[in-house]
């Protein structure tokens, strides 16, 4: 990357978790500069985390809004170019639209927002912008994910009849939120998580996950949304029955209350001439099982991997790569993007798109547990 | 064992799966004497399989129903004591309770019958003669099955939570009963494997194996029943939401066409304090996740292995056991509850009211897919 | 089998344990009649024994002399065919021998025997009665070695380069022999297991699977025999440095004192075109590397898998089979040389020479150790 | 990190492997400046190089003496505090050695050098110059392998017993280094890379990573080296019988001609009361075998982790870390030692005098092969 791209960001602060992977991401491949940020509601947490990033006191600023306004008047060639957006759910929609109008590319953590009207917006804003528009669903930019869809993509497995998707965790079976846990917390209080829980957190990555993968699409679905830990505001718990406009059909279970799980998102799809299986807990590893029926382990950079998974990683084969690698990957194709140096299609990264999908499947889901029906959602 | 049991079989004759595994079983702990037989509808067949096994040409009889009359007519000492039912589902009720009628103990394969009424008569005749009903849920006889079990009951998972059971096989992706493979063949036809194909054949192990691990009963499912293969008269797929007495919920999985799918039997329990995982594949391991979270691997045999799962192996820790194995399982205890040598608590075996219940199961099922809606098991 | 090989035991009683596996074994497949025994020094435990096993009292011998001087007096049509050696090492020879002289034919557990010079009188003695002669290295008749070895024969690695073969156990890391564990204690004492201990007992195992699956021989090594539990009288930890005819190089290391492992014998083969790893404990599965270097499992049963595998499994695809099957597998290729059904090719078990050739690797370990140098092994 | 070290790097322009791998290293916790540099012996490389960073053209150097020697004159504020090595072999010892007594800190890859007089040579100077030497054995520093040596060493393994470790690899399975590759070239010339091949570029990790996580040294070995493709100049394959100090044994083999295999280092320690095992390929898994003898996987970042490896990870449970990450954890330290925040107890960086040992190792280990006898390595 000739120049590295100026970013802020919104969100991160001290105590948070998402934002330092986001900053190491962006760093991983040199690709970005840090430049300003408004790390938290309180000024203080921002200016401390300014600080102990080296940033610049006077781009640290108190509230997005005066960053995105004082950003703006900065001299072009000075001034941020991108706005990366690690908030809790409730404080993506205002920061991403006013960044975007401000004519800053914009690269957004999971989920988009948390209704459907602010998805409708921002997607709505994006197309009048014009500017890049990236959202975080890291998983889907692990090599192995990409060997997958490109396998997937070029009709190695034949029709798609089986998907099963499940995504899950253990780290939410006591009230982990009444302990002040500040990833607990915000994620079960609905005024900041927005309606659901454990769908929009991890869910929505397991949707996206295969619909990226498979190239379908969920067209219909029957939810179970519970909650297992008393007095928990929100979902901890999801079975969901999957129709696909493929005609496949499967589960997409997520939850956050099964004791042990770490961080269990599995992908198994299954057509008439092949399968896959992924597993993000073993990344490197994918599981291809060909037309003898036998299961190969693909493994990344080696000589049976292809052009989407090898070109996205760092090291020889052997050399294991993880979550951050895959969340750098994101960044390095939302630096490209923007300066053009690449089509997508060769990295392609999660857009707005991907955001609005996940936001109508969680409102599906919504409707279809408290009416106990099938819910359709709209291509 | 002292004294052998004499005992007879009907199926199992030359091109079929399971009797040869039946013999092997029950040969294994030299528990029984094959005597008698009628092993097919064609009386060659059943001719040259009883000489290939040894058999006393005067005792394979051209019919079930001839050879439960013979038997009975013989002297005691030289009659059989039991029979083992090995043929399509079809001729499961009829012989079974011919034989329990004429003071004969049965040994039969899943699932129990085709209909509620052939059930529940099933079960009169069980209670009314007194004689002893196994039912070859073999899996539930896997030593680390057993482990599971004992864990579970003694309290180690604190409240169950979450139960996920998953039984994908992949072997009728193409319409393999046109080829005129035996076992595609009945399996797939209505008249002989009854209302459903899949949920039948390996959903009802699914559930047994599911209720006998908890100690927990599925008390309402929501199901989808699924034919992939076009003109397949039965189901190959399906998809079950499930409420468990507990409070527990879950998934139920079973499918016939999940390409290159072995015999993918796995079961996993989630509860507020811990956690197992067992796969039929490997079965000689029990994953085991404990107070911290971290998963421990129970080997057969092992020092960490309990009595229940230790005294149904055979050889020392790493030698591994399988399938036949844990078949033969089934088979010892049923010798011994003829024999009367050991009390069943410490191999309990499936019983008719296993089997009550996969059919209540099943019926269920049926509904609830034709009806969209969920449907309750009575207790 | 038309007609089941009668057959008698020396060895086995109360308290062994590789002769109840071998009682498994010759029953699996119905091939044997198991019609008389010298279970033991004891005459009680033979009586005992016998009784269990519903044995005939008069054909329960007090010693083995007995055993095979009175069965050679039985009218031909009643006598036993075959004697099976399940005795310590040191009981092998004499009973062998004296059993091939008296025109029965032999299946005797490993090793061979405790010197070299018995094991050249035994292949001489084969050689002159012309009798089957079965070593039970029972390892090597797991179908998934079978399948390894067949695609090596074939030429699937190319020219084989490294040879990795390791057979680690954990239960003699104590002096479990003080404790008066049976099998412990004559496995330690030089006056039964003979001039090794782990060695001999699983050493031998493990150089025999070498060169069966490989098709190469062991010409020359360097071994270090150790003996880590204080006061134990014979090794329990070697450490071996190979050359193999073909000029590839590797390692053989057993040992008994590796704490927590069970069963641990595990090859791996690489050529200059592939490589193959299989691993006793996960039996059904053979880990093939093929020219893209990708690793394929190849599972018993499957499509996947070839003749030489296939042949010897008695289920379908995902039916685990284990260790009893593996034997019960020398036990039915006994049984079809006896009777000339088959050809031994198609299910080659371990002869006398396989037994001479472990007893001639034992001496050559036993002076390299010695002397400290590299020792041949002729062919 | 309050402030960034200013580092200039020494190697690694276009074509190089570990090069990039160091920047990422530096680049991913934001404690290092990458300011300076001569990426290779041709000017023009290290320009694109530099320009490609977006290094200060004037601050690219054409030869590393050159660097050394104008970044010293510049004002300590903004001149260079350290030097990263990431050339091949023969350009450790000049610029390490240039740099330390320039009053730079120095981090080098390794192995050290390519003579013990070198490796004597670099200690003694870092000794009299007092300055930070870091050696990149990155293995050490992956978050599992620090669980495992905190639990050696308080004992959790009782007295070690047996060591086996083994750096499999296949790259060069043929003659790579006619192909032009730039990695087999100079690896495989003993001009640059020294008077081994696999037994420096792999085995010296092999040897650090046993020597580190056991606590224990090597102090006699029997040694092996072998070249198996034709005409490759230098060893490409090694099998070594180890002593250490506390009695134990064991072997380490590593190779570069096992087909297939990529990256394959694996370490197993039994001790009388435990055991553990790691595979770099699954790093984020540790296996360690308690008093019953069962096998529990400890996985980064969960309640089973100790204090050793959860300070080395960045991200929670189940997000897994891989080979970069480890080596990040390298310069981390390398940095706080810089800046004295930390005590090198919480995370102990491979030193000069791992690379002392290491080389005499290496030398040890020529001898051996050559004259066909053990070798002592003195402490």
């Amino acid at each position: 990357m000739s120049q590295r791209v100026r970013i802020g960001m919104i969100g991160g602060g001290q105590g948070a978790f998402i934002g330092g992977v986001h900053r190491i991401a962006l760093r991983m491949d040199d690709a970005f500069e840090l430049v300003a940020g408004c790390f938290g509601r309180d000024p203080n947490n921002t200016k401390a985390t300014g600080a102990e990033l080296g940033l610049d006191p006077d781009r640290c600023y108190p509230t997005w809004e005066r960053m995105i306004e004082a950003e703006s008047q900065l001299p072009p060639e000075q001034r941020i170019e991108a706005v990366s957006i690690v908030t809790p759910n409730h404080v993506h929609h205002g920061p991403a639209k006013a960044a975007l109008e401000a004519g800053f590319h914009v690269i957004c953590d999971k989920p988009l927002c948390i209704s459907q009207e602010q998805a409708d917006d921002l997607a709505a804003t994006v197309e009048k912008t014009g500017r890049v528009f990236a959202l975080t669903h890291n998983y889907c930019a692990s090599p192995m994910v990409r060997e997958a869809r490109e396998r997937i993509a070029r009709g190695d497995l034949g029709t798609i009849r089986k998907v099963y998707v499940e995504y899950l965790q253990g780290w939410l079976s006591e009230k982990l939120e009444d302990s002040g846990q500040k990833q607990a917390d915000w994620r079960t209080d609905p005024a900041r998580s927005g309606p659901v829980g454990a769908l929009g957190d991890i869910g929505t990555h397991a949707h996206q996950l295969l619909e990226f993968v498979s190239g379908d699409r969920v067209t219909s679905i029957y939810a179970i949304l519970q909650t297992f830990v008393e007095d928990r505001a929100l979902d901890d718990d999801d079975m969901i029955l999957l129709k696909m406009a493929s005609g496949a059909t499967g589960t997409l279970c997520c939850s956050q209350v099964c004791f042990g799980k770490e961080n269990g998102l599995k992908l198994r799809i299954f057509g008439t001439e092949g399968a896959i299986e992924w597993d993000q807990e073993q990344p490197n590893d994918l599981k291809v099982i060909g037309s003898d029926g036998a299961a190969t382990t693909i493994r990344t950079a080696t000589g049976a991997a292809g052009e989407a998974s090898t070109s996205l990683t760092r090291t020889p084969a052997g050399h294991p790569e993880g979550y951050l690698e895959a969340f750098a990957n994101i960044y390095i194709a939302f630096a490209r993007a923007i300066r053009q140096q690449e089509q997508p299609l060769a990295n392609p990264f999660p857009t707005v798109d991907d955001g609005v999908r996940g936001i109508r499947f969680v409102g599906a889901a919504l409707l279809s547990s408290a009416e106990n029906r099938w819910v359709d959602i709209p291509e």
